[in-house]
Formats: structure tokens, sequence, C-alpha cells
């Protein structure tokens, strides 16, 4: 089956936006063996969506179409529809009093503008919007099925979910792509590629065959793996086979092969065993315990966090002898190491975090560069730390230091056990 | 005049990729004022190519197609548009001999596959191409001027500059569009609208109109004024005046009319009154402070943080009675202002921030659900309060949180001013 994915919205044909809900659609999609051969992006002009979608409805099996239901005159995903197919709408009364009982929940009366979001074209059935209050719509159309989503993500996900599971899998009867991500950090993308480009590549020409991409994305490397099968049975053996081909190779460098982010894995390790932690932050300036605090849950082992920016705080809040920060400078291992241990000593956590560096773009010098980061971790018994020299801008600079804080913890609390 | 930008490639169709080249074409299209109307993603396939093309030749003055041009079977674009427009090619002997040059400067005898880069479509002008193998090439339709470029960013780029610089311009007629972003929060999306269509419907018919799209992202409503207009100085003027209408119907809840974020706003406040800030969060776990250091030179002013996630961290890091937690729990308006006052009054700082609240999954009671977020501000003489329902899961409330308390030191602050 082929199909053809369109978002609707001016704002995402100005140089400042790109699409991202079609990615998920697409990876959604290939999961039960459906082909994205098109992808188009058209602004709020009727005749322009118009063209588009009886183009599409001569070789689409099915038609995704993200945006354009909000209350406004700009929305006109539903009346450029209800034109290519010829029919009328009208007024669905109960959609209208979901989204009116929606307002008055917030104590709000509904502005009488909404009431366009209850317009249905002949002929649809509705999708349940659980985030919000313009319902989804599903239209068959000769051999092609037309879903109408809205486009603010966490609405348009849970219902295209929904709809792959309810009613396009069974439509689409032929071989899925099953996926895999493999998450590896603190190595570069051409020694990663180096290492496993002699295990892959006979892969293709298995039974279950594999294909294998990939991926630098910032502070870390995905490889995914992609198998085309029958079922998820056999594409779960052939994955779970490879990726332990890959766990062989590259070690402890691999910190998750479930899509696991690294903030969840090191929360996984604190809960498991027992631990709780606390963060003293510097150049990061509080990223580090907003990623930790990202996890449900994590009230149970995230016990404190400062940020201490000011050399005087890192006096005054966590014991620092000014006299170390003169000898070595307050960005340096052994400053990193006295945060480290201050905000245990302090906090009674069993883990602490240390992070002290220049973000950029001033700040630096000759001998300490703008990136250069200094982290130690440090727990009962064992104490770790290192110095980084991170490159890009300001907010690069406090992602990788983040990612590289959360790193040197798994390896400390010695996960994913091996 | 209206475009339509095409990128052709089976790569950019998997849920990994996304097209970024039309974002650098639309912008030069943009400020020789030419519309970006559409623009779509084809893979390798010339049946379905040849659908898109024959569908923009019906409305378009130009279309851009990036991608296709390389050597190899996949590469369909120069056979899609002959196609299309009905004439042959034919191999150009000077492109060809172009190609084997440049092999032979790396010592390479060309594969005789590359030839099929040097084949054209009769009536088509070659382009030049300084960074790689592929002409680009430019072909005239009736209205539509057609250009076909190669994919690789440092190729197309320099290539299309030239294009708009030698050819477009003159075409176009020399408006463009200049464009002012409004970023609006605190109010929603639909009372927003409600306020400010009758105040942007009549721009579109003045001397220099004015197109007006509104955005709902997280926690804050966008107004993307576009003019078209001969030059910068007459677009400046009528963006200044429709800015300043806009101001008078919204008033405070403008907080930046030149695209800068939040953070940005609050720092300049900060940093023009000469205060210093200190944070106390809870529910947000060092979400507040790390996107207030986001922010170049923000060690100007940024204290102190602290994330007190326990109630006992409450207490014993900020000072807060653990009577005062008893009485009205943990996420009240009294907690959060001993919040704030205790923070301002551990580190001396200008401006305090107290957060607390309950971000989810877990925790929430019917009194007190989750999304339950209380928020303080205090500063010499006044000090603000407010509770908020926040919708939607962990990272969502904390956002919203973030965003709310950066609004309400904005508004403590007084900025921007009137």
């Amino acid at each position: 089956m082929n199909a053809c994915i369109i978002a609707v919205g001016s704002e995402m044909l100005t140089p400042f936006r790109v699409d991202t809900n079609s990615l998920f659609v697409t990876e959604h999609l290939n999961t039960i063996g459906v082909d994205v051969r098109m992808k188009a992006v058209v602004g709020d002009d009727v005749a322009e969506l118009t063209a588009l979608v009886r183009g599409a409805l001569e070789w689409a099996d099915v038609i995704v179409m993200t945006g354009g239901l909000g209350p406004t005159e700009d929305d006109i995903t539903r009346d450029a529809v209800a034109r290519v197919l010829g029919v009328s709408m009208s007024e669905n009364e109960a959609v209208v009093s979901r989204i009116r009982e929606r307002f008055a929940k917030r104590g709000i009366t509904m502005p009488e503008i909404n009431r366009r979001q209850g317009m249905v074209p002949d002929g649809a059935t509705l999708v349940e919007n659980p985030n919000g209050t313009a319902p989804g719509l599903w239209i068959e159309h000769g051999r092609t099925a037309m879903v109408l989503l809205p486009g603010p993500p966490r609405e348009m996900k849970p219902m295209f979910e929904a709809i792959v599971r309810d009613r396009l899998a069974s439509r689409s009867g032929g071989e899925g792509l099953f996926r895999r991500v493999i998450k590896i950090t603190g190595r570069t993308e051409s020694d990663v590629d180096a290492t496993v480009q002699p295990i892959y590549g006979p892969w293709q020409s298995q039974d279950v065959p594999i294909s294998t991409t990939i991926l630098a994305v910032l502070g870390q490397i995905e490889l995914h793996l992609t198998a085309r099968a029958a079922d998820r049975v056999a594409a779960g053996r052939a994955l779970d086979a490879a990726v332990g081909e890959l766990q062989g190779a590259l070690g402890e460098a691999i910190y998750s092969v479930d899509g696991l982010g690294l903030e969840a894995v090191v929360g996984q390790a604190l809960r498991d065993r027992g631990l709780t932690i606390a963060t003293a932050e510097s150049c990061t300036g509080g990223l580090l315990s907003s990623r930790l605090t990202d996890i449900p849950g994590s009230s149970a082992y995230m016990q404190q966090g400062v940020v201490c920016y000011s050399n005087e705080s890192k006096t005054s809040w966590l014991g620092i002898p000014a006299a170390l920060i003169e000898e070595y400078g307050a960005v340096s291992e052994p400053v990193a190491k006295a945060m480290a241990a201050g905000i245990r000593a302090k906090t009674s956590a069993d883990v602490g975090v240390g992070i002290t560096g220049i973000a950029g773009p001033g700040g630096g010098t000759p001998e300490k560069p703008v990136g250069t980061v200094a982290i130690a971790v440090s727990a009962a018994g064992d104490e770790r730390v290192r110095t980084f020299q991170f490159f890009g801008g300001r907010e690069l600079v406090k992602f990788q230091s983040s990612q590289a804080a959360l790193n040197m913890l798994r390896l400390l609390l010695g996960y994913p056990r091996s």
C-alpha cells in the first residue's frame, strides 16, 4: 500500500519551520508495511489543497492530512476535502457539546467560532481526540482511506496510533517494517561505523533482512535497525540476534537497546539500586537536574539540586574552600570533585555530581577555551572526574555537558548490566 | 509570483530525515517577493514525480527542484521533466568533458555511468555548479521557470543564489516579503484571535499589504506578520504601525515584538535594571534556572538556583517551616511564597522565584490534580503569587510552569516597557 502525507498550514512554508509530524506518521505507516511515496506541505488555501488531494486520490491508498482543523478562517482542511469529494458538511451536535464542555471545565464559555470544529463532511467517521478540541476524521473514498488529524503533535500522535492499530493495520496485509534503536555515547560516528560495518553488512541477505542506518545526533550516535518480516515475532528474533552482535562489538558504549534516553537509563539504575542523587551545577545551569526530573517517579531518587553560578555561592552553599578555587580555577577537576563531594555531604544523597565549565560565548582563555567542562561523579568508595572539550555554542555545550554527566553516572552505576 | 519547491529522493521519505534545502530556497525566494505556496518530497519514481510536476505547472510561476541529478538509475529528475514537457534529451559534450576533467584531477577515470549527468533536455540552459559534477538546468515553459539543482546543500546553495540574482529577481517585479514575529503568553489562541481579527483584517488592502498568521505553540501564541513591499524601509514603516496597533489591543500580553524568547526578555529586564535573581524550584526540577542560563551573559544576573524536591529539603535549604507545609500542603501559594522569599533571603538576590506543583503522572488528588502549580515571584516591596492548572504530561507541565514563571517575572519587572 502507498501513502501520501499532507501537512496543512502556511506557517510551515516559511523559512523557519519544518513539518516533523510526517516523520512520526511515516514511522508508524512503515511498521505495518505501508510505503510513503510522497509528502507535501501546503498553505491555508482551499484551491491548492484541493488540487493536491485530487492528485493524490489517483494513486494513494492512504492520505494522511495533519493540521487545518482549528476554529479559525485559516483552518481549511475540512472544506477542501468536502469540496474534492463533492459532499456537503453539517454541524455535529455531539462534537460541539464536547468542545463546549472542555471550555467549561477551564471556566471559559466556548467562543462561537469553535463551532467550526464541529463541522463534519457527510460520510466521515469521527476519530476521538483525547488531548484537544478538534476531533479527527476518517473518510473512505474508493480504494483510498483519508485520515484528517489536528496539527499539534500531542493531539495528533495518540490519534494516529489508534488509527494504525484499529483501522489501517488490518487493511495493509503486507510485510511490516520493524525497528530497533541502539543508542551509543562517548564514541565518534566514524569510529562506530568502522567497528560495526563488517557486522551489519551480511544482515541484508538474511532470511529476515535487516538494514542499518547510522545517525549522529547531538551527544550520541544512534543505530537504526530495520527488519522486514511477515510478523513481529520473526522480526523480533532477527533483531535480538543483531543487537547481541552489536553489544559484543561495542560493549559499554551502548547505553540503550530499546530507545530509552540516557536520563531514563540513569533513573532506572538509581531506582534498581535504591540510591538517591544530588547535583551541583555551574555551567549547565540546572539542565542536568531538569533532565533527571523529566522522568516520571524521579522524586524517588532525586533529592536535591543546586545551581552555583558564582564562586561565592560554591563556597557558601557547597563548602568549597575559596583557596581551592583560587589555586586551580573554578573550572578544574579539583573543584568539580569538591562540588560532587560537597553536595553529597550537604544532602546525604548516595550519589553526587559536580559540573563546572565554560559554556560561552564569553569567559574562554587560551588554556581553558569555551567548551572546557570538568565533571565529577561521587558515590561511596568510588569517585570519577574527567575534563571534556565540547564544541558549538552555549546551548550545545550545556547539552553535551549534561549528556557526559549522565553517561559518567551510568558507568559509575554499572548500567546497563551485561 | 508563486513557487513550488520539490525535493527528489527516497531517503527523505524515511522517518529519520527532513528536507532542509527548501528552507534556504524559501528564504531567498521570499526576499524577491516570490511566495512559496507548496512544497513536496517525492521518491525516486518517474511516474509520481511526473504527476507532481504536471500539477505544479498549472499554477506555479517558479518550480524549484532539488536532487535526482546524480549519475545512477535512481536519479530521475531530468527524465521526469523531459517527459512532462514532451521534449527529448541529448548528451552535452561540453558537460561530459567537464565532468571527465573533474575526475581526472583526482586521478580517476570517469565511470561511464557519469555520462548520464551530461544529458540535457532540449531547450534547457545550463547552470554552472562550482562545487560538484552535475550542472543545474534552467527551463522556461509557458509562464513557468523550472530550476533543477543538485541535492547536496553545498552545491545547491551557491547555484540557487546565482539564479535568484541573475535570472529570477528581474522577473519577480521586485516586491519583497518582510516579516515580524509578535509573541504573546497568558492568553488562549481563540481569545487572541477574537481580539486581533478586526485589527488585521483591513491590513490586507493597505498600500503595503500585511498578511497575518496566528500560531499556537506550547505556552505561547505567535502572530507572524508578513508585509509585501518594494523595499525594506516601506515594509518597516507598515510593520511598525501594525505592531503598534496590536500592542494597543493586547497590551502587556505581548512580551516580544522582535522574535526574542521569554528568557531573553527577562534577562534583558534584569540586566537593564541591574538586578540579580535566584530560583527555588520543585516540580520544574531546574528547568527554569536552565532556561534563564541559556542566555549568553546570564552570569551577570543569575546568582543561584536550588531544586528542592523533598519537603525536608524545602525546610533545611530554604528555611520553610515544616508547620507551613503541613498546614497548606507543599503545593500551595503560601509555600510558593515562602520559597521565593526564602531563596532571596538565603542568597541576597534582588528577585526570588518559587515554583511548587504536581508534574505527574503520579501525585495528583481531587483537590490538587496533576498540573496544579503554584508560582511566586518576589522583589523588594512587590510579591505576587498565582496558582495555575496546566494540561498534558510531565514535560508539558514543566515547560508551561517555567513559561508562566518567566512571564510573572517579566510583568513584575515591567517589561517590555510601554
